[in-house]
């Protein structure tokens, strides 16, 4: 038997260390130790739920959804929608966009006017774009989508929990979340809910899709609600990360769901506000269009916004970050999610960013 | 706004308990409070590794390898080569199979056959086959691989810790895991590696791979070992379930790696000559192939195994497991692997399998 060539990373032989820090960026955010500690129960056997990340989610939706040669259309305005074009692509779908620029959003008449121009079997929208700080509108989509017979996929990722949303109401036909913004669960799963209708398109297709981790058909019955009496080995569940989220549930259940809706909203006003007697602008210029998760303020002029950002994490222990994808350079992005989201956490914010503000170099760049 | 249309459900109004059992089925297993607690750790944000678990892991080495209309050669002597073999004919490969009964395993001689026939870009093999308790014998077949020009995969899930391996040694050219067996942390992340010739490969193919979550010119970069300067977001890693493998990985180089392996080995052979003296039979005949991670059983003649695998769950608080895929009906099968692998828990097993065979109904079947 050959010797081992290679010595254990001294790394390992150290205790590990992490640090305590105010998690005030786009997520993953603070989670509350009752939560850790629900993820510190032990192990048992396969249970029932969602495996993997937000993107995991939207492979998932799209996967299922779409066969080689569909048409596809997705409303850019942030990272998000083009991400969700780059998946279907991907898998031979014919795509369309519609692009807004980033901090923007579309009206129903614009939204009309792709689906009947395109006529996709599928539309995908961001409802909070974290990328650029946009809670898009949503009444009166699931309705058009329903007159093109066409199924509406909405991220929810950045907004569930802290925006008001009504996937049966509001004609949602798959709608997915994260467990690490509002929920304040570790990172790592991704609950995910199917429409009748979705149901349907899913089990009627032609092609099996092309995963077969994420192929519902498996899925559904793994998860005991294909109306099968025997349930089949899929894949192992990371049990103990379903007792976080099954934590983070029962905390959002204890406030009750309208509760934590308001309290987002007052919060990020309160925010808003603080911002502006500052000197700082807010990038999303309609007030109703501003995600109360996720709030995206102007690049400060003259200013280099990574020294801003290492200046915050260095000095005040609070991590914020910049823009992603469409506004890389833009904007300064805070997230102040489920119990981070409080007006003396927007105080301990504006006073970093004021102090920031002053120590960082303005004549930089 | 549309009032709720949903009360909360009540069982999130209640506190989450979670049972203490002994998990000797074939994964996950325990995971030692020291794993747990490091698993409670505070979120910082994005850190380097895998998320998902070994499915992700064998889709990824898929996904990033095989183009459509390559030709993929798989190894079945139990479900794994047979999932292997699923995904790869999703994506349009063309796929071949070499198929051995459950329980056996492949000369070398059969896999140059086969490598000679059908010239593959990519060759399957579950070195710890956990549905059907083998141990594949490893050596080289890299070669062979070699020089038919083909990449050689390897599933090393249920072996990875708890038997001799050696990638470099043995031309493997991607090796992946899980985090539940014989490293003992909850399920839910999967280191994997690759050799140059992998990424060679990877990252010459012509068309992108068909999930952009597990497009490894995405991932490389996100694991920052693509050379490139600076790193772009691509998904939120499990920041948590990192943590709980990085101590994972400590606890093992404490013991030293070789010592783990000698230790299962020991203890799987004491487990085995206590199984005989009770009667029972192996289902792996040859002695050399098989898995001391997990071993199978044959299924007691005149018993219904689900009876005794209930049983031992009820009485015994002990988790152990049928048959998966083609050894379904056939085995029963007990995992001890990481912490689990002591004479202490074979006795604890024994004795409830003693049990089991005393009360359940032999005449039922």
């Amino acid at each position: 038997m050959p010797s081992l060539s290679v010595l254990p990373p001294k790394c390992l032989q150290k205790p590990l260390l992490v640090p305590h820090r105010h998690m005030f960026g786009p997520g993953p955010s603070n989670v509350p130790s009752r939560i850790l500690e629900a993820g510190a129960n032990p192990v048992i056997g396969h249970i029932i739920h969602f495996t993997g990340t937000g993107h995991t989610a939207m492979e998932c939706a799209i996967f299922n959804t779409v066969e080689s040669g569909d048409s596809v259309l997705t409303a850019v305005n942030g990272i998000w929608g083009e991400r969700a074009a780059e998946m279907a692509e991907r898998i031979g779908a014919r795509v369309n966009t519609i692009v807004a620029p980033p901090g923007g959003f579309f009206t129903n008449a614009e939204i009309e006017q792709a689906l009947s121009k395109y006529r996709p079997v599928l539309f995908f929208l961001a409802h909070g774009e974290s990328s650029t700080g946009v809670l898009h509108p949503l009444d009166g989509i699931g309705q058009l989508c329903q007159r093109y017979n066409c199924l509406f996929l909405v991220d929810a990722v950045a907004s569930i929990g802290g925006a008001p949303l009504h996937m049966d109401q509001q004609g949602i036909d798959i709608l997915y979340t994260g467990s690490q913004k509002v929920l304040n669960a570790p990172p790592g799963t991704a609950p995910i809910s199917f429409s009748e209708r979705a149901c349907q398109k899913i089990f009627s297709r032609k092609s099996k899709p092309v995963s077969f981790f994420l192929d519902l058909n498996w899925l559904a019955n793994y998860w005991g609600c294909d109306g099968k009496p025997s349930r089949v080995y899929h894949h192992t569940g990371p049990v103990t990360a379903f007792f976080s989220l099954r934590e983070s549930l029962a905390v959002l259940v204890e406030e009750g769901l309208e509760n934590s809706w308001e309290r987002h909203q007052k919060v990020a006003e309160y925010f808003h506000t603080g911002l502006e007697s500052m000197g700082l602008k807010l990038f999303v210029k309609e007030k109703k269009a501003r995600l109360p998760t996720v709030t995206t303020i102007v690049a400060p002029h003259g200013y280099d916004w990574k020294e801003i950002t290492s200046y915050i994490m260095k000095t005040h222990n609070i991590e914020i970050s910049g823009g992603l994808g469409p506004s890389v350079g833009l904007v300064l992005r805070v997230g102040l999610m489920g119990c981070n989201s409080s007006k003396a956490n927007v105080d301990m914010v504006l006073g970093a960013l004021k102090d920031a503000l002053k120590h960082c170099h303005k004549s930089k760049v």
